[in-house]
């Protein structure tokens, strides 16, 4: 949940005038994002999002973020639309931050996905990857090796609080992943962070995917594993093959899998496993008690991380090879 | 900001089957209210909230409240319409909860309101006090002399932590007050919490109050002077009488204020100063540090009530006597 900053009506209908927005008519903190404020506008023409970029998003990649959202949605991908302002701008101020006004997606996140959603998935996540193509702008994945080793660094040293043995397997896995991390695969944009709640339903439609500010270039498989993590594991921790199979039938049915590419699976999900391990358990350590965020617990991704150590074949993943 | 039970969709579309509120397209848990977790729904026909009651709310009261709005709304009062289901009823239960269906309401509250807008809310409150009549349900105000002694009774004895010598002087004032509360004046049901956040605007057009889950039987002038309170001072503690008199000049010319309500205001107002004051130290001594909840200064509160125990005559209120 989160609204970090608040607002007023007289700075807000000031902004908008330099909108084609309609009139305003009421505007609702909303308990969705964790990086920005955001707020539901109603007006008298279509229901618009405002978010205000807060602390933790970098001002430069706001371009990368919103011009991508623009290059999606011109490409027939279902996702919000930036308005842009009179001047052409994407990007606006408000309250002292930078600020958009984007297209509000109906729709409802699955809290209880079921395989055949899974399915749709894969295949909004292959077209995001080929309407991704040709976005002239880059943003290298700051959470790749690089970035794992730097937030390494930090949680190590405190690491066995959270499990006995833990800086030991996770040193390990480091010097594995980087010696054997894929090269020469398929590269593209990819969204980075498409869990359940980036990704709207209605009436068991895929409806839209939403929440690119984690979007940037690397390998396109790799954007398939964080799917595989985030979608096809059972809150027990159990792997669901018969999801797995969806999602990688529903992806390669628009844009196919190559083989070195399904190869490569099985490492690609240890490193993305292994990385949304590192960034919950840094936020897990640094995180004071009683903060507003919700902590996530980081134990989650190092059993997902071992499941994939132990596979021995992409077939493991439900894959008609 | 206030969303503390999570719902699914599957959840949500079955308890919607209860009501004629049309498709469901979207909902957003929103920061609205401190005591329930409300959410905003999108349908094919008109937007609504949704609301459900959590541990601070008796659901003993729901009937009282929801009865209430429908009341107020059926005597062309601008307030939320609670939405009946099919067999007539206006609760349900969701996610084990009371859980209320009602009519969204644009507008938006005013962050920093001016004396015009003081007026209108004074015209607004005699209005909802006249549409009030009739409404056969009952609800003592629970924040009235005995509740202040109960809650007086547990903070007491760490009263002198927040400033010097307020045990004495809060003991002192309570005395006061109950050798001097009025009686027999004008009675009804009031809102009682008329803060900012409850008053909606649309063009610095008052368009509707909300939030009546504080509203009880109680003194009419009783409820002037809780918005006295709420609106006529200035950040930094200063009495605005300009607000004052529009506020008091708005109420009177919807419904006369009788001679013995107008020599009563001083007082009244010293003992809302006094229930505003206490309800927020009871919470500033027990909610942790760091809790979800934004903790509001009592202080603030005890400057106005010592403004209001200065007061010689009713006329410093601004009032034309």
């Amino acid at each position: 949940m989160a609204v970090y900053t608040d607002i007023n009506e007289a700075e807000l209908e000031d902004f908008l005038t330099q909108y084609d927005a309609g009139e305003l008519t009421s505007y609702k903190g909303i308990a969705e994002g964790v990086e920005n404020s955001n707020f539901l506008l109603h007006t008298n023409k279509e229901p618009l999002i405002l978010t205000l970029y807060e602390k933790r998003v970098d001002p430069n990649d706001l371009p990368f973020f919103l011009g991508l959202m623009q290059h999606l949605f011109a490409r027939g991908l279902n996702c919000p639309l930036p308005l842009p302002r009179h001047d052409g701008q994407l990007l606006g101020e408000l309250s002292d931050r930078p600020a958009a006004l984007i297209s509000f997606l109906e729709g409802m996140w699955l809290r209880k996905p079921e395989a055949r959603h899974c399915g749709e998935v894969g295949a909004a996540l292959a077209a995001m990857h080929l309407a991704g193509e040709g976005f002239p702008l880059k943003r290298p994945n700051a959470l790749s090796l690089e970035g794992w080793k730097g937030l390494w660094e930090k949680a190590a040293p405190r690491a066995d609080e959270v499990e006995g043995g833990l800086q030991a397997e996770i040193a390990e896995e480091l010097a594995f992943l980087e010696a054997h991390w894929p090269k020469n695969l398929p590269e593209g944009v990819i969204h980075a962070d498409l869990f359940q709640d980036n990704v709207f339903f209605l009436h068991d439609k895929l409806s839209g995917l939403i929440d690119f500010y984690f979007a940037c270039n690397d390998m396109l498989a790799y954007d398939v594993s964080i799917c595989l993590n985030a979608w096809c594991f059972e809150k027990n921790g159990s792997f669901n093959v018969t999801k797995a199979r969806a999602m990688l039938e529903g992806y390669r049915a628009v844009r196919p899998l190559s083989e070195a590419e399904i190869d490569a699976l099985p490492i690609l999900a240890r490193g993305s496993a292994l990385r949304f391990f590192l960034t919950r358990l840094y936020d897990w350590l640094t995180t004071p008690e009683g903060a507003l965020v919700v902590k996530k617990d980081p134990l989650e991704y190092l059993g997902k991380l071992r499941f994939h150590r132990a596979i021995v074949s992409p077939g493991e993943y439900g894959l008609d090879l």
